[in-house]
């Protein structure tokens, strides 16, 4: 078959490689029919994450048929439209039986396209399949459901629902790339009374404004803090979400949080920030990080077939399967191309 | 100054009597400025709450403006527009301290129009000002604040919160009259998949689908619980919210219930229910009953002038104060005339 | 082997029949080392439980040591000495990935001894032995482990988690028997002010004085509710917990409960109650009904382990496995033997 | 009267002003009975609480008996003993309805010996006195409840109710000054399996023992983190309390929990500390500050007066009331001492 290999910094290819096989009897080896590029695959092809080595396949979202089982699934059967999820669980182990899948310590955890060979191939082995996939509801697209891989349920669970957003709260999201985008249409599930949406660049506030966003606020130019207590006497936002992953969102996300408010922590960083304990210490403020668990798919799930949320929004640029070059350029160029999530499928 | 008031069983009258003034340091005097009818009302006047004693002046429900205000008050000023709540909360006891100010110990609770004179006049004496009044925010019309006096903060505090609504989940309300309305509106708020109206009149599921439900059941026709378990892979709603307050209708909310949901009693209740512990022990269910305190009211505050959500929607008739009979006559055949909330303006 | 099999109500026979066997990749067969007795296991045999047909082996507890496995587990092996549990859990249905073993739809729930063969024999096979059995901790005895197959697990769970018992509360238990004695003992981890037992038989509130009870009530001969209202300024109980399972213990169970209180139902009920909505639709009462789901477990056994819960103290009566018409007469005349749990170890 | 006047940083005095006045219709006048000395109120005496003027009268925690009442209190009355909180609450205000008292908007918070003159005195104005003392149980000592006013609040909702101890749980503690051991006794309610103090000074551990500890480290000699892990699997502390107030101990916090646990700040921060989100961001922390709101004071006086609490245990050392110079001496060399809590009662 085809696949996407990482070959070190900078250099991929989409190459033949052997087909994957069913090793342990919780596997199953699934047809990719549309897969996607995700955020954490251009800091692997960056060389940020060591784990991964040469000759890995990349990828960790796909939407696919179940081409062979092992004996031991229960559930999926060959066949089946299946969504593969970002986090594989082992379904078993402490964190398993606790739905926290994405620190599970039974081989799982977010091991596709990292530890193991990924999505971004024509066909994908999935580990322990009964309780790392998701059956496609009928009637909806394998585009709609591909967006619930990652970038839904990470934003949902780790921004929305550790925030604990609430209606009627002022919600603020420091950065409006496609998992700050994706916290403001989850956050709006609860009917916040404001959503705040603050970026650098102009063009990704428009976007948030469709996402959502009542209220946009350029931080290079306008002061955010005070943005945020003039539509909440003074006080500041009942929820901060961090969606960018550098020390200063985070810290301005500290920064805008009301007395009793959250701050979630989306992003992925790789330096250490400033906790102002100084200021904080009397604020009775909750600081939450995560990594998605994906325990929240089957919600999000029933939310798109029942309308609630427009998960087709994202995706912005469309290409074949094996159009896998233009397609990591178009979404690394997202500032020229205005590419949120790009979709390749096999034709 | 002219007041309805309650002369036994079928009695009422619009007649003079004196003008209310501050007892204690936290009362405050409000000028009537909008008032509503509720059903409670009319049971008062069937004779069915016996603690309601000929001469009292009727009604819990006002938006004003503050006359005069006893020395003690901190917040509330003369002049201020304020939302008369129907819960009185004094903000020192055990229960107002933990914010379940419905069941107040320091002599507050639902007494206006029940232990002492009501809204349903020109002024009306309000104790404990302070933690029993809101302020009107500005832009906000007096019918639309109005809604936020009893039936909105009841319906979400005893049915949606209660019921822990949560995106996704399908929620299904016994009940289409105003309060089973108001829940609808209410869950909303939360991005059901489905909302399930069950009423026996087709005119109010009709209304229902106004309010928000995407599904509607004559459970005069049909059965309701086969309905909600053929949307919900036959185990029942996630929560199942009671409006009705009679034996029949809480039994089907239990019915309606999935193992590991939430019933959620509004109903106001004369009689007992039988509770099928027989078939309910094994199911994992929790059921609620509640009076409101109103601690949600901020919240609902922000919700309508955020325009989160439409309070006004309910106003169907409107009348002038002194039009208190034909008020009560439109509200009482709510059958005949559609009415949902009536309200009557001082001109 | 030797098993004890069900022949129709009254009969049950220590009789010999053939070992079992690997059926499923996730079975595992544990010989059994020590077995206990459930008051559920009497109600089988008086007939109530018809979904036991004849020829069933009963039992749904045990500690045991692993003899072999399918080849799909992943962290059960051969030789583990094992807690089996009461609730056998597939670990990827819906209510699995919530926790919500008890409510398993993928072939689990309470099947040992009930739709399957249990564990009241020399060897047991055990489904989805990764989800439902636990290691036990090196230093407990067999012993103090059995005790957490059902009775501890079922009372701390259905009683005090649902009841939400917390520090400082008043806490009433309605029925001393295994189960109210469990349900004080699992209470206490939380340092309540008052741990109240009510029941009708002297020897049993000595014996919840030994478990915890602070205060005891016979409710044949003094007002339970009196009683609980003269420790709480005349509120009633923080919460009510449920621990006989009939119609009268309940109701007492709802009218004990303060306003904003709990009442946590663990009696199997086979005949429904009386619900007085009629007083409690005011009184913001949460009331619980459950199965046991065996979430707890792992909690359980560090608490066993650090000698935060005395599980052997249920231990009154020991006997050989092949004792099982000694042992089941000594607890079904519990009245006269001061039966608690019966445990019978092979020798 | 006397009272203990603040005239700069190093300069206090024991002195004759005038007995203070009821100011307010909700102040109450208590004669102080017995009053004890913060670790606050040698920050202040060293100049680092500039909000603190030449003038001020010192102190934040008493237990007195009111000499005089304002018209508008409802609840306070003279002659009733009382505990003052360190934190004063208007009762009205969006915080205090929702019983963030530390945060009150309309004139309370921690005001006593800090913004207004305080309880180190012989007398105390307490604003707001009907929402800012509680009454002193019958049969309780004036010295256990003392160490309500502040200390065991304090630990008890900052660092056991944030952090969210659960039975079972293994929670470590950073600190074995008075607040560490509080948060030690606080955490032992909710029956941890293992409670860890950790401290740099042997005789501090050695009375954290007393106070609950199972497990104690010093940290100048031993790695704290890899003795958590020993005792969890390799995986952390479910709950880590941080109980000094420099940014080591909140890191070591931050470095000693689980995946999934909490970590809960009650220190006094004078600076800002290094949050490692590059290692944080995956592991699902949450992170809380708080500033005490006594909200849980009724519930721990049910747990002293219930014997739940041993209150009395921080006392080590008495004074007269007009003894301020050794009391502080005392207290402010506790490593030579040994003082936990230092009393001054009125003889």
């Amino acid at each position: 078959m085809k696949a996407l290999v990482y070959h070190g910094p900078g250099n991929k290819t989409w190459e033949e490689v052997p087909k994957p096989t069913v090793q342990a009897d919780t596997d199953a080896i699934v047809r990719v029919d549309a897969v996607t590029i995700c955020g954490t695959d251009l800091h692997i092809l960056k060389g940020d994450v060591p784990e991964v080595t040469p000759g890995r396949i990349l990828g960790h979202e796909a939407v696919g048929t179940v081409e062979s089982v092992g004996s031991g699934l229960k559930n999926v059967r060959t066949g089946d439209r299946v969504l593969v999820s970002c986090i594989t669980a082992c379904g078993a182990c402490r964190f398993c039986r606790e739905g926290r899948y994405g620190q599970c310590l039974g081989g799982g955890g977010w091991i596709l396209g990292h530890l193991i060979d990924g999505t971004q191939a024509e066909y994908v082995r999935v580990p322990f399949a009964d309780t790392s996939t998701y059956p496609v509801p009928s009637g909806a697209s394998d585009e709609e459901i591909l967006m619930l891989a990652d970038i839904l349920p990470t934003s949902y669970e780790v921004g929305v629902l550790n925030g604990a957003v609430r209606p009627g709260d002022t919600v603020a999201v420091v950065g409006s790339g496609p998992i700050g985008l994706a916290a403001i249409m989850g956050a709006r599930l609860y009917s916040p009374s404001h959503m705040v949406a603050i970026d650098l660049v102009d063009s990704r506030l428009e976007a948030a404004k469709l996402f959502g966003a009542d209220v946009t606020v350029n931080n290079g130019r306008e002061d955010a803090v005070e943005a945020v207590r003039s539509l909440t006497d003074g006080l500041g936002a009942d929820v901060a979400i961090e969606a960018v992953g550098v020390p200063a969102s985070f810290e301005l996300a500290t920064a805008l949080v009301r007395p009793g408010g959250h701050v979630a922590n989306i992003g992925v960083h790789g330096a250490s920030a400033t906790l102002h304990l100084e200021e904080l210490w009397t604020k009775d403020v909750t600081i939450t990080t995560g990594l998605v668990d994906t325990c929240s798919t089957p919600t999000l799930l029933r939310l798109v077939t029942s309308h609630q949320l427009d998960a087709a929004r994202f995706v912005t640029h469309r290409f074949g399967l094996d159009e896998f070059d233009a397609a990591y350029d178009t979404f690394s160029r997202a500032g020229d191309t205005g590419a949120l999530k790009v979709v390749l499928t096999r034709s």
